[in-house]
């Protein structure tokens, strides 16, 4: 999309956001590695590849940081083109990594008995298929072609969600009481997560003009990611923590201390 | 807010206290890693929490001094404004992000047997609450509009200090005698440390002029930050390290397990 001039605020709201975004995968990033201690080793997997997805992003909102900050001068109070093109490649490249890892630590945590390597690469294919799809529709100004190229990207992407909020619905009767109400919450996370970006993406389409199309998608992304990211991941842990103790391990050494005293 | 021309006096002690908080954010992150195996695991995840607190703190505290140092030139001995704008919303994002963390570490530590996530939720809730009405005052340039949101930002202020307060003071009878002393400075640093964010945001409604509100906000920031977080910090780590003691944990358990077994 070509870039439009904005104002001090617009310009400002969407810098704060992907800063926001560099620090929220940072911290991510430390507290998935740091709590790896605190679960069984069956789940610590599960952790490591949050932590992956968190140190991705991290990078690319950096990157996306910086690209925005040279992309536009303040002249006369209002923030212009510098004709230096903002590059939404990043955003894509990143999600082309880390959505196939992001559906891989929801699979790995629930411990499915078996099919759990298949539905990971299903999972993976269908959403290459919805980030290649998606990417022509993104980079073009015409409000037509996005809709096209958006539609077509829908596809994989409510396959993805169906699969998931019906294996993660089917896991639930198996799992103790206290995981149970988180998993029903990772659920909710994931709808209502996932539900932000084709709104963001559809923002040109649903009547925003130039500078309002290009804050409100750049925003949503922000927003977006960061949900279904740190926040995501927090909850991976939590459920890991919550599983590792039903399973009746403990990070204390207290117990192996008594045992081996008795 | 508008930047004033600054004495190289005014200009350096800002600039030095950013890169303080910089230094101090740093050590503090790697003092709250280093210290995870003197506490029984129990505790680790409050100085978990109490390292991304610092860890995000530094991420701002770095990109404040450079937009400090970008936002002024040196022209005929005094610093000039460059025509950069300096970027006041670092110090709300970290906020937004940092102090329900802080909240989140104060309660880990007292291992409340009940009703933790509840108050963690509710502390969180008036903490966004009161960074999200204080930065309109923040950014405005008029003394009424800062007095306004300061005045309702005030509101959840006192809600959060008064909660913490009364909960910190109702957990001493429980606390074995060294933690009610720990304990009971850290009252004392919470309430010492949050009381000087009021005086710093009201510093240009006190009559301090131009140059001098803006030395007397960012060093009274500075100074706050620093007692907030690491220094908040380690009281939890000492805290930790007792509460462990007294709970009939040793960093040697590890040796016991072994000894044991011989």
């Amino acid at each position: 999309m070509d870039l439009p001039v904005l104002t001090p605020g617009q310009f400002e709201l969407v810098y704060n956001g992907f800063s926001l975004a560099v620090a929220a995968m940072g911290a991510g990033f430390l507290y998935f590695v740091l709590s790896r201690g605190q679960v069984a080793p069956a789940y610590r997997t599960a952790l490591t590849v949050s932590a992956l997805v968190v140190a991705i992003a991290f990078y690319h909102y950096l990157r996306i940081f910086e690209g925005w900050a040279a992309s536009y001068v303040l002249e006369g109070g209002m923030y212009v083109p510098s004709g230096v093109p903002f590059n939404d490649a990043y955003r894509y490249v990143d999600w082309l990594l880390t959505v196939p890892l992001l559906l891989t630590e929801a699979v790995l945590v629930l411990r499915l008995k078996q099919g759990a390597g298949g539905m990971i690469a299903r999972l993976s294919a269908a959403a290459v298929l919805m980030i290649v799809t998606g990417y022509p529709g993104e980079v073009s100004s015409d409000t037509a072609t996005r809709l096209l190229w958006g539609t077509i990207s829908t596809i994989p992407f409510i396959y993805i969600l169906y699969v998931l909020w019906v294996e993660l619905g089917r896991s639930l009767a198996a799992q103790p009481e206290k995981v149970r109400v988180l998993v029903r919450n990772l659920r909710l996370l994931l709808l209502a997560t996932w539900g932000v970006y084709p709104i963001a993406y559809l923002a040109p389409v649903l009547g925003f003009d130039g500078a309002g199309a290009v804050v409100a998608i750049q925003t949503g992304y922000t927003i977006a990611d960061i949900l279904a990211k740190p926040f995501f991941g927090a909850l991976i842990v939590w459920i890991a923590i919550e599983k590792s103790r039903a399973d009746g391990w403990s990070p204390s050494d207290a117990k192996a201390v008594a045992a081996a005293k008795a």
